[in-house]
């Protein structure tokens, strides 16, 4: 396979940081920004980093072509996201994830071919989380996963169809946890199926572990 | 009890996000910020809003003393959030939360007396689910709560001291499923523990469930 190409356009706070995240992950990273100074601070953190001005249409066109993902996470304009994701067929661009700019933008975006699920403000869901914990007694903003520790939501694999919770022992045999089960054709999820219940293939689960325990039920799934 | 007094400085994304989250909660919000327009935006939301220059330092005093919580959320620059973390002993506020603007400002409101904890980044945060997002596959951000679902992180009911999981019943007796534990003194957690395991006074879990049923909880806890 093939490395992702994903190239990240803007080099604010958001962009300097997702960089920083993502450069220990199997990928090709891209940063682009008009200012010199921010493209020259991220250097060591991804393949390639160029300055870029969005008005130098022929750079524009040799710099995003053929992207994996674009994600542009320019915060103070909504400019750029509106300029590029129209750009999105035109460049060969596969998926392109934008920072939200109120609803006007978003209606432009969502009519310029964006997915509603990759439009994202970080504003707004970090303003939801604190006023959460702000007027909740006890609410714990997640579950205190240690570093290696994930929730994987998945497609069950095949060969649990037809078995009960307790015949598969899950736990037992992945150390893995299963949390919560979403039935096939049913949008609510179950935090507290009984171990008698069979599952049925096309239902989902969310399931809590380490990584390489989860990887281990991964090849069960894809294989 | 009286109603908690809340103070918004900065009422852009963040900011306004924030306060049309807190409308529904029983708290008196004040919202600030220099920008008129930008406070008359939000008058419907909250109980008072004002416009609010920093350099009108006797307005200011007045404005912002003995307010439970202030909330410093301007993203451009890092100066209100130092200004009016100096003010805190002051003027009597309860706490001070404040947007970071990288580290050289997080050392300055760490030594003028703001909690570690009490300084967040949207962006910072977001970029870093963003990128487990981009690389992880099946990922799942948090568990699919509806909207009167919780997780509360509590120290056990002191009844509950010398019970085992399995005679406690807690899924039964309150249809809250105990998610992990960390044992008093303990600085991990157990996301399966055995159903014999027996409680102490101490032990900390989080719990999930319908509000109004962890609320029924809360009673033992407190009284």
């Amino acid at each position: 396979m093939t490395k992702k190409r994903i190239g990240v356009f803007g080099l604010g706070q958001f962009g300097t940081s997702l960089i920083s995240f993502l450069k220990s992950h199997d990928a090709e990273i891209k940063a682009m920004d008009r200012d010199v100074e921010k493209v020259a601070a991220v250097v060591d953190d991804c393949h390639d980093a160029v300055a870029l001005d969005l008005k130098d249409q022929k750079k524009v066109n040799a710099e995003l072509k053929n992207l994996d993902i674009l994600i542009i996470t320019v915060g103070e304009s909504p400019l750029p996201a509106i300029l590029l994701s129209a750009l999105k067929d035109e460049l060969n661009i596969g998926r392109i994830i934008c920072r939200a700019h109120g609803s006007t933008t978003e209606k432009i975006l969502l009519k310029i071919g964006i997915e509603k699920t990759d439009i994202f403000s970080p504003e707004t869901e970090a303003a939801k989380d604190m006023a959460r914990k702000l007027t909740t007694p006890y609410s714990a903003d997640n579950l205190p996963l240690s570093a290696d520790e994930e929730i994987w939501n998945v497609e069950i694999p095949k060969d649990w169809d037809g078995h009960s919770i307790k015949d598969l022992d899950i736990r037992k045999k992945y150390a893995v946890n299963l949390i919560c089960i979403q039935r096939k054709d049913m949008t609510t999820y179950d935090f507290a199926p009984t171990p008698d219940l069979v599952l049925q293939t096309g239902d989902k689960v969310h399931l809590l572990g380490k990584k390489d325990r989860l990887g281990e039920i991964l090849k069960h799934i894809e294989g």
